[in-house]
C-alpha cells in the first residue's frame, strides 16, 4: 500500500543534513560562544575605561583599512550572503568570519552603537560555506547550507533557536517563506544554540513579563496601534542608516575616512549628551525597560547613534540596536497606550526588529522564546502589524521582495 | 525623510482588515463555541447510551441523503475552500456551515471516528465568505477572507490562535508560506479564540508536559527518529482514507450507501474489539497518553476506524484523530525511544497532524500553545522531520505542491 522508495530518498536526505547541519551548528555555535565572550569582555573594559571612546575614530579607521586592503570581497557582509542565496556564484571566503569578529569587537570596545547579529550571520554562513569546498556541493545544496549557517548564527547569538531557524528561511525573500531549507535550518540552529549554551557555558539575558492582560478586542486594538508605531520606527531606522551612508559618501569615497567621520560624530554626541547610554549593545538598558520607566526619547537617540555608527561602516549588526530601540519605545508608549509597560517593551523588542528585517514570524517566535507563553498574542499582533507598516525598506538591501505588502 | 503615503495605504488596509477579520472572528468563534458545546453533549449522550452506536449506519445515511439532495455544491468541504483560494469562482454557500455542523454532530452522536477541524474550517470559511456578498470583494480580497475564515475556524476550535493563523496561511500550498493574508489571519484567529473562550465560556483540554530533558545532540537525534515514524504514520493515514474511499466507491457510486457500508463496518469492528475507545473524538484517550502507558496498537486501530469513517463520507475532520494517533504512537514509542513518555506523546500529537496536512510550522506553534515552552525544540524537530517523511500526500487533495520536499 505504501511505497517506501520515497522514504529511502528522504532518509538519505535526513542523514546527510543531520550530519552537515550538525557540523554547521557546532562551528557556528562555537564561534558565537567565542564572540559573545569577547563582546562581554570588550563591553566591560569600555565601561571601566570611559576614555576608550575617544579612540573610536582610530579603531574604526584601523578596521576599515583592514577591509580596504584584505576584505573587499567580504565587505558586503550580510548582503553578500543574501546575494549568494539568490544567485550562488562564489564560495564565501573564510576570512569573513575572523574579520567581522575582530571588526565588531573593535566597534564595541570603543563604544560604537551597533548590534551583533551581522557578525553572527557572517560567521555562521562563511564557516558553513567552507563545507561546500569539502563536500563539493551543488548550488542547490549551497543555498541550503548558507540558510542553515545564517539560522545557526542567529539562533546561537541570541539564544533563540526556533527564531533562528525561522529567521534563516524567512529573511531572504520578503513576504514569503520557503521550506527548501526547513530541516537543515532547524537542526543547525538548535545544535548551534546547544553548543553555545551547554558546551561553552555562554548564557543570555533573561527577560520576564509577568503581568499580561487578557487578549480582549480592545487590547488587541491597542497592540495593533503600538504595532503601527513599531513598524514606522523600523522603517525610519532602515532609512536613517542609508541616509547617513549617502551623506558620508558625499564627503569622501575612501571608506576608512567614513569611519573616522562617524567615530568623531559619536564621540562628540556622547560628550554633548553626557552619557554612554547609547554606546555599545545597551543590554543593561534593554533589561531596564521591563522594570522601570526609561527616557521617552531613548529610542530616538539610539536610532541616531546607530545610524551614524553603521552608516559610517562600523561592523556589528542592527538587531540588538533594534531590540534596544523597540524596547525603549514600547516602554515609553506605556505612558499613552493602556497596556502594561513590560508587555509593550517586549512587543517593541521583537516587533521593531521584525519590521526592519521583514521577518514577522521569526520575531513572533523570538518573543515566545524570550518571554515564554502568555504574551504571545500581543507579540504576534505587534509583529505582523509592524511588518506591514515598515513598507518595503529593509536593513538588508539584498532581500528580494517576494510579495508586496497590503 | 520618510514619505507617509505608503503609511496611509497601510492604515486603510489595517482598518479595513481589522474590521473584516474582526467580524470573521466573531462569526467563526461563535460558531465554534456552539459546535464544541454540541459535540460535547453528543459525546456524553453516546457514552451514556452505548446502544446509539448501532444507529451509526442510519445516521450516516440520513446525512448523506441530505447532502445528496441539498448539499452537492458544498460536499467537497475543505477541498472546495482550498480550490476557491487557488482559483476564486463562486461564493461558498451559507448552507455549508449548518450542514457540516449537523453532519459532524451526527457522526459523533453515533460513534463514528472523526475529528472536528473540517467542520470548523468549513463554518469559518463559509460564514466569512458571506461578507464577500455584502462588501462586494475582489477575488484577491476573497482569497484573503477565505484564509482568514479557515484560520479563525482552526484557531477557535482547538484554542490555539497562533497555530490557527499560521495554519491558514500555510495549508493551501505545500512547501511555501505566503504573507498575503498574514494580518487578517492573525486577527481573525485571535479574535475567534477570544470569542469562543471568553464570550461563550467554552474551554479546551489542558495538557501538561513537565519532565523535559535537555536538547542534547543525542536527544535531538532521538526526536528526529520519532519524527520519521510520525511522518510515515501521517502518510499512511492520508493514503488509508483514499484507499477506503476507492474500495467503497467500487461497490456503489450512491454515496448514502457508502455511509451505510462504513457505518456497519464501524459497528462490527466495535463489537469485535469490544471497546468504544476508538469511536468519537477520543479526547479522554489523548489526555491519558500524557500520564499512563496506553496500548501500543491504539494508533493503528484509530487509523483503521478513522479511515473507514471518513472514507465512507462521514462528516467531521481528520485533525483530532491525527492528534489521537500521534499521541498514542508517541506514548508507545517511549517503550523503545529513550525520551519521556509525555514528551513523545506531545511530539506525536502535533507532528502526525503536521505531516498529514503538510503544515510543519503550524504544528510547531500548536505544540508551544498547547504544551508551553520547554518542549518546543523537540516539537520543532519532530514536526519538520515528520513533514519531510510524509511525502507529497495530504489529507487535503486540493493542496497545491509549491515546493517538492527533500
Amino acid at each position: 500500500m505504501i511505497n517506501f522508495k520515497s522514504e529511502k530518498i528522504f532518509l538519505k536526505y535526513l542523514v546527510k543534513w543531520l550530519f552537515i547541519a550538525g557540523l554547521v551548528g557546532i562551528f557556528s555555535g562555537t564561534a558565537s560562544a567565542f564572540f559573545l565572550t569577547l563582546l562581554e569582555r570588550a563591553t566591560e573594559v569600555r565601561q571601566a575605561n570611559r576614555v576608550l571612546i575617544y579612540f573610536l575614530p582610530l579603531g574604526g579607521f584601523a578596521v576599515a583599512i583592514l577591509y580596504h586592503f584584505w576584505g573587499r570581497s567580504v565587505e558586503a557582509g550580510n548582503n553578500l550572503i543574501l546575494e549568494q542565496i539568490h544567485t550562488p556564484k562564489k564560495i564565501l571566503q573564510l576570512r569573513m568570519a575572523p574579520m567581522v569578529l575582530f571588526g565588531t569587537v573593535i566597534t564595541h570596545l570603543f563604544g560604537g552603537s551597533a548590534g551583533r547579529e551581522g557578525s553572527a550571520l557572517q560567521m555562521g554562513a562563511s564557516l558553513a560555506d567552507q563545507l561546500t569546498k569539502i563536500f563539493k556541493f551543488t548550488s542547490k545544496d549551497r543555498k541550503i547550507i548558507l540558510i542553515a549557517g545564517m539560522a545557526a548564527g542567529f539562533g546561537s547569538v541570541f539564544g533563540t533557536p526556533l527564531a533562528g531557524a525561522i529567521f534563516g528561511i524567512e529573511v531572504y525573500v520578503m513576504g514569503k517563506l520557503s521550506y527548501e531549507a526547513l530541516l537543515p535550518a532547524f537542526v543547525a540552529s538548535i545544535i548551534a544554540d546547544e553548543v553555545t549554551q551547554k558546551w561553552w557555558g555562554v548564557h543570555h539575558s533573561v527577560y520576564s513579563i509577568v503581568d499580561v492582560p487578557e487578549a480582549t478586542l480592545l487590547n488587541i486594538f491597542y497592540a495593533s496601534v503600538a504595532g503601527i508605531l513599531f513598524g514606522i520606527t523600523g522603517k525610519v531606522f532602515s532609512l536613517s542608516i542609508s541616509k547617513v551612508k549617502r551623506l558620508i559618501g558625499k564627503v569622501t569615497t575612501f571608506k576608512p575616512l567614513h569611519a573616522v567621520i562617524g567615530g568623531i560624530a559619536i564621540v562628540l554626541l556622547t560628550e554633548i549628551i553626557g552619557t554612554t547610554r547609547y554606546n555599545g549593545l545597551g543590554l543593561d538598558v534593554i533589561s531596564e525597560t521591563f522594570v522601570v520607566h526609561v527616557n521617552p526619547y531613548d529610542f530616538a537617540l539610539k536610532i541616531l547613534f546607530t545610524a551614524i555608527t553603521l552608516g559610517a561602516g562600523y561592523k556589528g549588526g542592527e538587531v540588538t540596536c533594534l531590540f534596544f530601540i523597540g524596547a525603549t519605545l514600547g516602554n515609553a508608549l506605556s505612558l499613552i497606550i493602556p497596556l502594561p509597560m513590560a508587555v509593550l517593551a517586549g512587543m517593541g523588542f521583537v516587533a521593531v526588529f521584525g519590521a526592519a528585517s521583514n521577518t514577522p514570524l521569526a520575531c513572533t517566535i523570538m518573543g515566545i522564546e524570550l518571554f515564554g507563553t502568555g504574551v504571545e498574542l500581543f507579540v504576534g499582533i505587534a509583529c505582523v502589524t509592524a511588518y506591514l507598516f515598515s513598507g518595503h525598506s529593509s536593513i538588508y538591501s539584498k532581500q528580494l521582495i517576494g510579495r508586496s505588502k497590503g
